[in-house]
């Protein structure tokens, strides 16, 4: 069995680092699948999906690393080529990736109890963003 | 119902990013699935596979942040060990991951307008890749 | 069809990197599946799954590499909210991602000959981890 589930999350922008661990939960439930895995990911190339421990110094760490490798400042040929300013946003996302499987059993999701699902925005602006949840399963 | 696809690519080595998501696309196609997702996923343990926005500014600032990282003239313990020259070629690809999985739904799969999905060539020479697509869903 | 196995490896802290491959392959197998995908997650939040050619070189390069961009002493905002010395733990399995998804063909893992699946240890303390292997196929 097959069940989507389609989520928008409105963002602040870079290192706007968000827990989705229910949308996920919601969609494992909402499929009634008991056995299973949960695809989930961010549709578009500034953001991406990963986990950690979902308390502010583990974010603000994680961020840290990120403007580190790559620095919202920096000069990018992204800018050149597009007038845009988030040539940082692209590599980050492309580092992260856009996705991430999950397995489930007894219809919960088998993370631990300090590891949450989270949405990293990198681009450098607001956005509203799509997350798909897929649900496969029994 | 599960269906795959195996798809050879020819690459030029070290820095070589292509846009695959026509492969994708296509074995969603001749899957005749509507919902379900696409494991993208590349044979080896010198290539990688993630999204970008594939456009030659983007591909350079990935480049670039690949090789400040994991400089390809560095000095790896596994040229030590097995006389290579591809040592920055396996941190690289263990950096990015193998493998990508992306939902699909009407037998679309669920990327930005500017999200492609790339193979990421890390090996020092040039390769002829094989980039496996494995469908399941209905 | 779907099929979880759960493996316990005790690992002896950060650094150490375990070829579990073969966790993988005795899933494959057991489940009767010739056709699928193997989900490879580790439960917790300071620990990744990647591929990387498993011999001491790559592993010590691999590692040198996390080490590099983040310091196991460096000073995170994780340790002083929670009195904890694993910040580099979290960042470094943010980075890498908890999961993996490989795709088979008559029963046997589309891997290359020197491409092993990796559960990569972050935590600063050794740790009996669980690792879960989710087969779909048919």
């Amino acid at each position: 069995m097959v069940c989507t589930v389609s989520n928008q999350i409105e963002t602040i922008g870079q290192g706007d680092i968000r827990d989705i661990s229910a949308c996920a939960r919601e969609a494992v439930s909402d499929s009634g699948c008991s056995l299973g895995i949960a695809t989930v990911a961010v549709v578009g190339s500034t953001a991406g999906i990963t986990t950690i421990e979902f308390e502010p110094g583990s974010v603000v760490d994680f961020n840290r690393l990120l403007e580190q490798l790559v620095p919202r400042d920096g000069a990018y040929q992204h800018h050149e080529r597009w007038g845009d300013d988030n040539g940082s946003s692209h590599v980050r996302a492309a580092l992260i990736g856009p996705s991430l499987t999950v397995p489930f059993t007894n219809s919960t999701l088998l993370l631990g109890t300090w590891q949450q699902i989270v949405l990293v925005e990198c681009d450098t602006r607001p956005r509203r963003r799509e997350v798909i949840v897929q649900i496969i399963g029994e």
